[in-house]
């Protein structure tokens, strides 16, 4: 790339001038991946409406999901299906609720909300939405930075020696938004924690836990499995949900958690509601069948977006495979990829970007209070724009990242 | 019936060696009125799934719900479509998560949960599960008698005076249990209330405001023409739902309330959801179209439980229509019968049933803390069980009630 600024502005303008309108900004699958679920609505699925034990999924009754949803999120995450809920569309209501929950009522003995100022983990960068529900009920967040295999574990190990330390949310697997994975070291480490604090609850949010994007994918590593060495399954509060398997916003999430925990969700379940909807279990239950329809689905939708996230890569590559300053992540899974510009050009290059019609996630997101402390950190969702667009989308970036390093020399 | 005692249980000892299995103590339809949304399910009727403007409903994005099912929640309602917030399948869900907002975050400056103990108005009978969220958050409820018309109104605008009175919640159309409609009286002295307590809310949970039982139906008063009357819109939240119109679980609800309360709840859904379930919500839209639509099913689930309630009256008038100490209301709508047995009989009369295989809703479940102050009140719920049935199950209970009665004689 040139790297003289004016000549840099005006192949900007150039772009500019193009009026293009693109979106890269929300971990959103594209049409052709909704597609993929269209069969699913077909009513032949849902044969007399019955659930396997029986239940009627058009009427009331059911709390905690009928049994073949159940079962399928079970094989999916390696859990007994008496540690699964099943409930509405949203994992991340399920996560709101609980933590709500644990506000209000506790997950002990007391409230979070009666011991004064508490604190959460976070690692960063991390998911905003994570982060918007922890500022929303005033708990105060720490940043933990992400290193190889998972979050600074020294500095988790230590900090939860504070008894105001309630908790820790995290993305183990293909995180939001670095793509990286926990190691079995990392997964260990947590299940053997020993926090001060007996209300600790660490949000697992398991989000993307088959989202592969190829068969050279990451290791699944089952916390309950290991939590129950250390005898620490209440301290883990698993959510995930098929969002991004089947359709977004009309999907079903589940909850895995100790039979202890359980018991806890449920008894408030039965005060908040009468059940989720059966119908969608037993239509996401009928055409999924089980952990390998999951496992099918998934490769199909790895055919669609790996090459966006090919793009992208090849882009950043092309411009920036030289420049110490600017790194960014080669996920084998999930959503997103996490780039890091040069320290302090963050905001530039998002307001450059926009500017030019590329909308990005706002500069900071990934961070407690939107405050990234080098303003550094982009995150790219490329999965919702087609392959030309975002070409387009990346040359972009890679311009507007290159425009904002060069103003501040 | 016999007046003695041995005559009745011998009578009582046959009906229990049938090993009955009935139950009327839910409001939940019966299999022919979910059979009558079963075309709902046809996938023909998304058509490309797009929302009337334009939103996707396969993907995320939509927070408040998508127009046409705004529309005809409005509709039914009386009110804009910005005054409408379209939610999932659940309106005890979101009066839960309202209460909980108000107690974590209040209803104005201060959190309800940080102003000492607080107290509900709840006009009874009504509805257990309203009971059961204000108790399950520590409110303490206060008895206000249903009387002609509604709840006994002198004494709420009495009690509102009190600043720790922070609301009421009622069913203000075929009211649960008793098929009460508020007179247009009530709503207007409910529009014009003037509580101490700024943050002062009303749930008006209307569940059943299109559940008539035949033409000669009550009338619809919109409370929020009312309360406009008196610059007192923000004082009403109001939900309902298509649980009882579609699928009992698998339905769209909804909140109706003004402009300032509609934007603090969205606030909060921000954090909470990406939003509900849009395919669905499109689905329901696309079946009833509009009000009309709505109105037609009405008459076909009330052509279904019409005769359900006429075979529980006339069980009742046969055996009690000369006693003065039993009374039962006759409902134009709703889905339940309220029935007052002889003071200090009710709960026994629930436990002969129950043994003779009848299950009724528990004695003193329409009473904040379960506790009926004369145990007296039953809730009939005649929708669910078959005609023949029905009119064995009014035998026994009519039995059980007598023997109940002639046993504190």
């Amino acid at each position: 790339m040139a790297s003289n600024l004016e000549e840099l502005y005006a192949k900007y303008e150039e772009f500019k001038a193009m009026g293009l309108q693109l979106n890269m900004a929300r971990g959103k699958p594209c049409t052709e991946q909704v597609n993929l679920s269209n069969a699913m609505l077909d009513p032949a699925l849902l044969g007399d409406f019955k659930a396997v034990d029986g239940t009627e999924t058009r009427n009331y009754g059911c709390l905690d999901g009928i049994p073949e949803m159940k079962r399928i999120f079970a094989e999916m995450l390696g859990v007994s299906t008496d540690q699964i809920i099943v409930f509405g569309n949203a994992s991340l209501n399920i996560m709101y609720d609980y933590i709500s929950q644990c506000m209000v009522f506790g997950a002990g003995d007391k409230p979070w909300a009666a011991q004064g100022k508490i604190k959460f983990l976070c690692p960063v960068p991390g998911y905003d939405r994570h982060f918007a529900i922890l500022e929303h009920f005033g708990i105060e967040m720490i940043n933990i930075p992400m290193v190889e295999g998972g979050p600074d574990m020294d500095m988790v190990e230590d900090l939860v020696k504070d008894e105001t330390v309630k908790g820790l949310i995290c993305v183990p697997m293909y995180s939001n938004p670095g793509g990286v994975s926990f190691s079995e070291k990392t997964v260990e480490r947590f299940a053997a924690l020993k926090p001060a604090a007996k209300d600790f609850r660490v949000i697992w949010d398991n989000a993307y836990c088959v989202h592969h994007l190829s068969d050279d994918c990451d290791k699944f590593y089952n916390i309950f499995e290991y939590a129950a060495k250390y005898s620490n399954e209440d301290m883990f509060i698993e959510v995930t949900s098929t969002s991004k398997i089947s359709f977004p916003g009309a999907g079903v999430s589940c909850m895995a958690a100790s039979e202890n925990n359980i018991a806890a969700v449920k008894k408030r379940m039965t005060i908040q509601t009468i059940g989720h909807d059966k119908i969608n279990m037993l239509r996401h239950a009928a055409f999924f069948r089980n952990a390998d329809g999951i496992a099918d689905q998934m490769k199909k939708h790895a055919a669609i977006i790996k090459p966006k996230f090919d793009i992208v890569l090849e882009g950043l590559n092309k411009y920036f495979a030289d420049d110490s300053e600017v790194k960014w992540t080669v996920p084998k899974g999930g959503y997103f990829i996490s780039l890091d510009v040069k320290p302090g050009c963050a905001r530039r290059t998002v307001q450059l970007c926009k500017e030019a019609g590329v909308v990005l996630t706002g500069a900071g997101a990934a961070f407690p209070y939107k405050k990234d402390p080098e303003d550094k950190n982009i995150r790219i969702a490329p999965t919702f724009p087609s392959c030309d667009e975002l070409k387009t989308a990346v040359e972009i970036l890679c311009l507007c990242a290159y425009i904002a390093a060069l103003e501040t020399e």
